[in-house]
């Protein structure tokens, strides 16, 4: 079958990767729909080692391995759980000890004519969602949970530093909780898809240092970073959700005598980003910016990685 | 009045200085004990422009200011609000915009005659605390600053990194919830004060990676930090109790795939302090290593700065 795969920092498409097989408690899916995300291209410039297809936001036809599923259209959850280990038995299975994560770690991704995953991790599309709008529920569950993880008050104060993918994701989520909104970056148009929406927005140089009881880094820059630090009050919360090519480094000092709390975001749950998707509370359309056939798959990321780029998604028309 | 001064970087024993004039509100201290505190060897070293009179751990007696507590033995919380600010009206005085800190932020310190806090810093030590061991009021209450942050479940697996002054106290508090705790540190005999009240405790070499639920750093070094990062489970929490001279450097993809909160941590609030000396719950007698006259101070500060040593105590005979 076709797929795009990644070796040595080096992406090739393929079209001799072998039909993958359905292990007991699996499911072969048929990939209709992938979007490429940055975690993709952090893995291609290396920032962890990884050789495989790449690829774990998707929809697709399940052609093997549910009766119930059989022909059904699906997303799925990224993380492939053991069901054994210390955090499955405590519901943690994002954190299973032995997982793995499709087209992430250890597990063919979706950039592909078809994968597998566990039934456990697959969701029912409902009808009213498109399939491209679909293909985000994987990072708008990852944006939900930062919800999980922190209370968002409606009379906070909240900063959103980034207006790429993940910050426009970010940035609609929050917003639905009626919180004093802000999201900073540096691009007019991206900016532009949020005002739209009733959100302000403004340029990084706008941010009022000591002002926000909560900021998130969508950035995945360390000079985000420091923006999303400066903007907090003391006793403030600090969301890191991107993932980063390496170190940062803090002033540890006013960490501790403005009791700063800063913590690390990453994969949500699936059935409330369906929600929000079938409701329209939240709209992805404008995030969609291109779109190629899987055998297209390397101008595909050509596309992604321009400046100022949103989602680029790869489609395989049945 | 004699008074250790701290000026450049150097610290002097002056005769000459003034005694404080309370303003309104405010009341004169008579000081009896105060202890030397990292934060004071490290504003010795710089970490913060200071000059004034050092320390802000103290016993002292009130000869003006209140009628009601003229003649009374008295603790005192380091940090003089405004009341008016964003923080002092939201019930966080501790983190007021406009204050000064006691021997710390614009305002002299304990390691002298006399001292003048805001009447209502100020908290009756009960009878059953000797002054020695009431000197630890402020240290202590920065110890259960932790609770009133975090909370810690009785079956959490706590680790504490650094056996030193602050270690020691975290360490006796943390005990107190009945977790399964460990305290790690590099001094035989400091950790064999904690295992002697059934604390365990180990070298930094023995700390388990990926087990802890709660990790608390009290050394104040950048590998006591790395030590307290990596014995995190995914999901866990390390607090940061100690201020750092420098900046911090970490792994920020590691902290967000295993989505851990890192939370700064500061003054606490006297009572519960006061309480658990006076039940006894708590015992700082071991950590007292020495004592001298305000008027050999300099030799006290030589003795603190030694390796190893615990808490040194001036002491301020009538
Ligand atoms: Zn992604
Ligand atoms: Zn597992
Ligand atoms: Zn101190
Ligand atoms: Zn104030």
């Amino acid at each position: 079958m076709k797929a795009i795969w990644l070796e040595n920092q080096q992406l090739q498409l393929r079209t001799d990767a072998p039909i993958p097989e359905p292990q007991p408690g699996e499911a072969l899916v048929r990939v209709v729909c992938a979007g490429i995300c940055n975690t993709d291209l952090e893995l291609l410039k290396g920032y962890y080692p990884y050789t495989g297809i790449l690829g774990h936001e998707f929809v697709g036809i399940v052609e093997q391995g549910s009766e119930e599923l059989i022909g059904q259209r699906v997303v799925g959850e990224i993380n492939a759980a053991c069901g054994e280990c210390r955090f499955c038995v405590t519901g943690q299975p994002t954190h299973c000890e032995n997982r793995s994560v499709l087209g992430i770690v250890n597990r063919n991704g979706a950039f592909a004519e078809y994968l597998t995953l566990p039934i456990k991790n697959l969701h029912l599309v409902p009808e009213s969602i498109t399939t491209e709008k679909a293909t985000f529920t994987e990072p708008l569950a990852a944006a939900l949970e930062i919800q999980q993880q922190v209370q968002v008050r409606p009379d906070d104060r909240v900063l959103v530093v980034g207006d790429g993918k993940l910050g426009q994701l970010v940035a609609q989520t929050l917003a639905l909780t009626g919180c004093d909104l802000l999201v900073v970056g540096r691009h007019q148009e991206k900016l532009a898809n949020l005002a739209k929406r009733g959100i302000k927005t403004n340029f990084v140089e706008a941010v009022t240092e000591r002002a926000y009881d909560l900021s998130v880094e969508c950035t995945g820059n360390p000079e985000g970073f420091a923006i999303a630090l400066r903007a907090l009050r003391p006793r403030g919360t600090l969301v890191l959700k991107s993932t980063y090519s390496g170190q940062l480094t803090f002033d540890a000092s006013s960490l501790v005598v403005d009791e700063i709390t800063l913590i690390g975001s990453r994969c949500g749950s699936f059935p409330p980003a369906l929600n929000l998707l079938a409701t329209g509370q939240v709209d992805v359309e404008p995030l969609i910016q291109a779109r190629y056939p899987l055998g297209e798959g390397l101008a595909a990321f050509d596309h992604a990685q321009k400046r100022g780029v949103l989602k680029v998604l790869l489609e395989m028309p049945t």
